[in-house]
């Protein structure tokens, strides 16, 4: 964490609205298809003539690694403090990541459902809507976050 | 795709209940950290001693390396004509990936929906839980997946 943690931001420091804007990342057409070679090895991203041919009309990142890629602008942009302990989420890919696209990450807190059996956490809904330079969003996921209180341990 | 096209499942070929299940693969530690280095830089992912005495009570793999290795362990078992074409889905990680594990993921058919508006493709879910050596469910995810009918032309 680049962040130390005592400069992040416990549940006590959250409010529904709050919203935080990540940096940029380029998807660099190599690093693309080494992804999809090792975890998601279909024609569409892996080859350029396959990916022409077919449903995507031209080379598109994994999902996976659009979502891969999401986490670390998110991961820089929202200071958690104890980390993005992530339990879940939904995604919805929008429209395909090209290759040379460069993304960031809006995300906003949506909910925080203070947990019944333990009073020093909570589980935090953000949206996260991951955007092309095209300010077109590509990916959204609401994820569930578990955030504990600044004087929860970490041990529980 | 190792698959032909033309022995894998079109829209025809799936119904409610049908299952798959994939083949094993094993979580290294080294690949854990290097993944968790590139998009998921958290100590609980990348520092043994870190996690330890963190949430996660020892290292734990990014759940979107387990995500991305459980979809090529379901590209794999899921022989679904002209590919896996995800819209999106509902993850939920349900316990921590340790170093060593060994993952295999069964998926089922659960809901197919008929387009209205093109009515040769539907909207498949399958539920797709990732499993560890032990039996114990790590990840489920309920994915939208976009199936055509044999006859559905890849340009649409």
């Amino acid at each position: 964490m680049t962040i130390p943690n005592e400069q992040r931001l416990c549940l006590e420091a959250l409010h529904v609205g709050q919203r935080f804007v990540s940096a940029t990342h380029l998807m660099d057409e190599a690093r693309m298809k080494s992804f999809a070679a090792e975890f998601d090895p279909q024609p569409f991203h892996l080859d350029d003539a396959a990916a022409r041919q077919g449903f995507f009309h031209g080379l598109a990142a994994s999902g996976w690694h659009t979502a891969a890629a999401a986490m670390r602008l998110f991961v820089e942009s929202v200071p958690i403090a104890n980390g993005i302990i992530g339990l879940g989420g939904e995604v919805e890919w929008k429209r395909p990541v090209r290759p040379g696209d460069t993304l960031r990450v809006e995300s906003e807190v949506i909910e925080i459902r203070p947990s019944r059996s333990k009073p020093n956490q909570a589980v935090v809904k953000m949206k996260s809507t991951t955007l092309n330079q095209h300010d077109e969003p590509v990916q959204t996921l609401i994820a569930k976050l578990l955030v504990f209180k600044g004087e929860a341990s970490l041990a529980e």
